[in-house]
């Protein structure tokens, strides 16, 4: 859970104070915690903390509660600083290199599923997930929610002409796969290697016909049973995890 | 798409019919086909049909929309007999293969979750789903809507002891791998072949001790961001199609 109090990112509960300690430990101004808890999940937080060179604040629950805005703080309350991620689709394109890994969403316009979508995409290591903005959900609470916390670190880059931001992801020397059901190849016959951004579509009509024409590859999930077509972060996760898997792969294979 | 007509099962468009032909061609007990389509895709369920010995009758456009009773029929529906699925873990169990899959999901109360491990269970052709009958949601209209038709042709089996269950599932020869944050090993350094039953737990507690220590092995799904956990359903679509991947892949190796 996070939101902004005076300029300050306020960074709430243990997972994400923790996910921060770990990621962006000198992001942290101030760490307020529930002095009355002493168990080993806050002696652990703590620990970091102090590895961090981190001074904690003691805070009671009615402080706890008005810094963190009514988000489930858990007794763990930081406050930090912005973190730097992309804005734009030209910055984001202008850090690509090996291992780029994005998601373009076409058409996906149920914030939930927008949200489950950038929590799946930040966990797979994506840099950033780009939709059309007139064909897309925003990133209401729900799709936060949904997000589990990937929408503070991961860019949602909203383009005006996906057609166009497809040229230039091209452009960027990244190649476009696009998550079709009736494509001939399978997504585990395709070779993954080297910056990939993967796109999919809503349920229901898919990709549109121009981002279709608009990748570089089109492959398939091969599913086995009746039911045509998975969740789109679901589908997302199966792609952006076995991207991850032949990178993986090939990299120990050319240690080998 | 599917539903009911007179005590029989409609079955309409491709995808749904093709899985049919694939998996029950004896339970069609008549195939209706638009005459005036004459593609590929036509003429190779036109080819399995005849494999199948089907006869096939011709119907007209108003005829075939009566008969899917408004769903997206493409040219194609299929009267069928209810396909009897397994009532009860016995009965599943008695089934067992090769290709048995089958989906523990220890403590997924949200129903929409329920109904999206449904569905990505029965795309990945799961067998069943086996929950906890006092720690888990059960099949509510919103469980049914999110998982897009899985829930009528995939058996959801509520047992009263997991731990129970499990030794049964153990005993009939199926290795139980539980999707745990913190495994030593990941979901890509196990051996997936053969049956398998994978064990996932619900989003923040996890796979309970209990459920954990019954598992045959336990196996992570290698998380690169900074978020700490997959939705139950994105990490049951990562786990299943890395099932069906391994197999594909090691019966083209014994072929080769």
């Amino acid at each position: 859970m996070s939101g902004r109090e005076g300029g300050k990112r306020v960074v709430a509960g243990f997972h994400a104070v923790t996910a921060r300690l770990r990621h962006a430990p000198e992001s942290i101004e101030a760490l307020y915690v529930d002095a009355s808890r002493r168990d080993g999940r806050m002696q652990q937080l703590l620990d970091r903390a102090d590895a961090a060179g981190l001074r904690v604040t003691a805070a009671d629950a009615p402080r706890l509660q008005r810094l963190a805005g009514g988000s489930n703080h858990q007794g763990v309350v930081a406050l930090c600083r912005e973190l730097a991620v992309a804005r734009s689709l030209d910055d984001l394109l202008g850090r690509t290199n090996a291992g780029s890994l994005l998601l373009l969403l076409d058409g996906v316009t149920d914030p939930r599923n927008l949200g489950a979508c950038m929590r799946t995409a930040e966990a797979a290591g994506a840099q950033g997930v780009i939709v059309p903005r007139d064909r897309s959900a925003s990133l209401t609470p729900v799709a936060a929610a949904a997000a589990a916390g990937a929408a503070e670190s991961l860019p949602l880059i909203a383009v005006t002409n996906l057609a166009r931001a497809m040229d230039e992801i091209r452009d960027a020397g990244i190649r476009i796969v696009g998550a079709v059901g009736e494509a001939e190849h399978s997504i585990y016959d395709i070779d993954l290697s080297g910056p990939v951004a993967w796109a999919l579509g809503a349920e229901g009509p898919g990709l549109r016909r121009l981002t279709r024409e608009k990748c570089d590859f089109l492959a398939r999930i091969p599913l086995v049973g009746q039911i045509e077509s998975l969740n789109v972060s679901v589908a997302a996760g199966v792609c952006l995890f076995e991207t991850l898997r032949q990178r993986a792969a090939s990299a120990a294979a050319s240690k080998a």
